[in-house]
């Protein structure tokens, strides 16, 4: 019986011009991630479940897919909690493995589980895709890829010097000017914390300034107020709501407010050797910025903190982002590990590119010549001139039928084919073709040479 | 606390080398999809278990991974399953989705749910994992690649002949000589069923002659019989067993044995309007060959049944196969719509490459040049020559840490980089590097532009 064909909520088909176009990023990505030294490597799709759980807070266990144990699974099941049919305490127990929600836990277990094989430092890059059973909106899926660059075994600064050309390398390589990369550390952060006295409210108090961007000034005080810090504390840190400036200026204003915390003034002493490098070595087209608001995933994070943002115009925010954990394969038992990465946002990247028209028309040109089939005979003829240009690096086809000739031309047009080549009995006399460019509607008659040699 | 990581079976990481072997047999696979004009599309990992379910038979239902529903799933669960705690029935409740089994369904559901989109006959193809929960064995996963290319809407034979000369292509292209590229047609199925009058048992004699390569003609015979399928049957279908000779040959003899059927007759026209394609377009590195027992998906299959064989000497078997199927979207609803496609399996070429030594040196090298660090002053003028080699396509590292020389040298040579930097006080001062084969062990002192000029 016929069924309506469709695809679940969060998941999307992907046409060939949209596999076309994201496999271009993907490959201006992984160029620059292998000329910077970063090695490929890949994970399973599903991870044991307990690799996963407890790794991303209650609201990430939620979120991760669990895949069903195969044959008789209830006979496994927790008898209480069959008992009690509580969804949530029998999961464990009729499901052993769950898709992957990040690369970062994969990559993590991986190493551990790979240590001896492993020379460190290790740079490794990852461009998979994760699942999270999020409720889908505009922009957000359960499906997506995640564009991964980590190095792990080493706490040296210079990284994330590297990290930030790598950015740069990359959105130059894209065409895309004007990105903004912004970074922090997790030492300024503290810093504040610590001279307003909070320090046991940093991560509220980093929650609540995070979303500067987002509520403004007075909603980054009403939050934290609301969350217990005191009003005097927030009046201590008044400055840094209006630093301003370039990145020097900015480094300056923060020895003052930061001069009686010592990991504050080891944080800045972090990004003063980060924005040296890059004024030494400027960058192409993006720009280095800091943001001491930023926080992202604090609660990994340890050092310095990166994102990135589209050019203003298209209002799009963040195209990845990234910083330096000293202690993630530490869940897995390997300790002291020190490791800094950056990921690319791909879907925001693509949405960018397409709203500013930088994909190069050439992304999507497949196939450049279609040879009409007027019959086996014709056909035979034509087929062993597409061999050849296949041979010579020519995309071209055959019609499959001999169709109508009306019908085969109008293939040709909605495929967007520039080429056509028709050979009838006249052509293959001749020993030649005859070659019409489908835009100006021009035909020529050629030689089998001078078909390659026009159509290259 | 700490977990002792691994990864659920049947399930493999893939180190960079791995990785980058796989990348090269995918890259070369894709470069001939593009070149024969087959475009790519993407579908999800996961389907609408309705999707899926009842396209590969009972065994094909077992082993689909399912995803498990999220939130309170059990409230949802079938009350009577859930009392019976019966595992199979109470299923299709608390999972509605599931990871995709194979490429072929996935993309019937695309074509019929987007119809209106595509341009027909409609040539696709599609590299993605797909996920079984067959039991592990030695080169049987649970999470592995396919690579297909698959052309719908159209009923031409040259389709056939196109996929031996891209079979041909691709191994062509791997350098991988000698491979067997064996069809057969349903057509010559039917008509041995038809004239040993055992129409209705074409399954169970196809099931059992396929099988003459591994259990040899008695066995076959011995599994005929077993099935029911009488003696004189067996005897009039004798001559099949002892087919000789080339492919020409071999269509000669079988014209005899199927004179008395129509579709047989049918078969034995299509294999020859092939192989005479073929014979005016000879194949560069692979060989066809008629073998009238290949069976492989005969459900499926109505016409062409391909499958490849890797060069004898490696004795691993089947790298591919594929066929031309008449109904596949109707199970969707879209009737009429003719298909014939192939697939490379991966995992086999890889062994066989493997085996052969066919991997290209340049395959596994990354990274070209480590630049020692003596310190941040030195540092940053080795990452600044970085940039420029990078700028300039060449893989590039500044080691992160001025670590002992010694320690630094031992990871260039594990990681097998070819060349190291050297650059302290004196190379700083004369703007120049030491530039070290790590080979030969020769240093020489180079100026920027020499730098490049060597490492080019």
């Amino acid at each position: 019986m016929a069924q309506k064909p469709s695809i679940p909520k969060g998941t999307r088909d992907f046409s060939p011009a949209e596999v076309t176009k994201r496999n271009y990023i993907f490959g201006k990505i992984q160029e620059q991630f292998k000329k910077f030294g970063f090695q490929p490597i890949e994970t399973p799709s599903f991870e044991n479940s307990d690799t996963l759980m407890g790794k991303y807070g209650e609201e990430g266990d939620r979120l991760i897919f669990k895949i069903l144990n195969s044959g008789d699974f209830l006979r496994k099941a927790d008898a209480n909690a069959y008992e009690e049919k509580d969804s949530l305490k029998i999961t464990s127990s009729i499901s052993e493995k769950a898709l992957r929600y990040d690369l970062t836990v994969p990559f993590a277990r991986y190493v551990v589980q790979h240590q001896n094989e492993i020379e460190f430092p290790f740079k490794r890059y990852q461009i998979q895709p994760v699942w999270r059973a999020d409720r889908p909106q505009k922009g957000r899926f359960r499906e997506f890829y995640q564009c991964d660059a980590d190095v792990v075994g080493s706490d040296s600064l210079w990284q994330e010097v590297e990290f930030i050309q790598l950015y740069d390398a990359v959105f130059t390589a894209l065409n895309l000017k004007g990105v903004s990369i912004k970074i922090n550390n997790r030492k300024i952060l503290s810093g504040f914390a610590e001279v307003i006295g909070e320090q046991d409210k940093l991560i509220d108090f980093t929650v609540a300034l995070d979303k500067l961007d987002k509520i403004g000034e007075e909603g980054v005080k009403k939050e934290m107020l609301e969350k217990g810090i005191s009003e005097a504390a927030i009046a201590k840190i008044q400055p840094i709501f209006s630093l301003k400036g370039n990145f020097a200026e900015k480094v300056e204003n923060l020895k003052g407010i930061l001069e009686n915390s010592e990991t504050g003034r080891k944080g800045i002493e972090e990004l003063e050797f980060v924005q040296n490098a890059i004024a030494e070595m400027p960058l192409q087209t993006s720009a280095l910025d800091l943001d001491v608001t930023l926080a992202r995933g604090l609660n990994y994070y340890t050092g310095a903190i990166f994102e990135v943002s589209a050019p203003e115009e298209v209002k799009l925010g963040s195209i990845g982002g990234g910083g330096r954990y000293d202690d993630l394969t530490g869940i897995f038992g390997l300790k002291n590990i020190s490791g800094v990465g950056i990921s690319f946002g791909l879907d925001r990247i693509f949405l960018v590119l397409e709203e500013l028209n930088l994909f190069p028309p050439t992304v999507t040109e497949s196939t450049k010549v279609l040879f009409i089939n007027f019959g086996d005979k014709e056909a035979l003829y034509a087929l062993k001139a597409v061999q050849k240009l296949r041979r010579n690096n020519i995309t071209a086809e055959l019609y499959p039928e001999s169709s109508k000739m009306k019908k085969q031309m109008n293939h040709a047009n909605k495929r967007e084919i520039p080429f056509v080549v028709l050979a009838g009995d006249e052509e293959m006399e001749q020993q030649r073709f005859t070659l019409k460019n489908m835009k100006s509607g021009e035909q020529f008659s050629v030689t089998p040479d001078e078909l390659l040699t026009r159509l290259n």
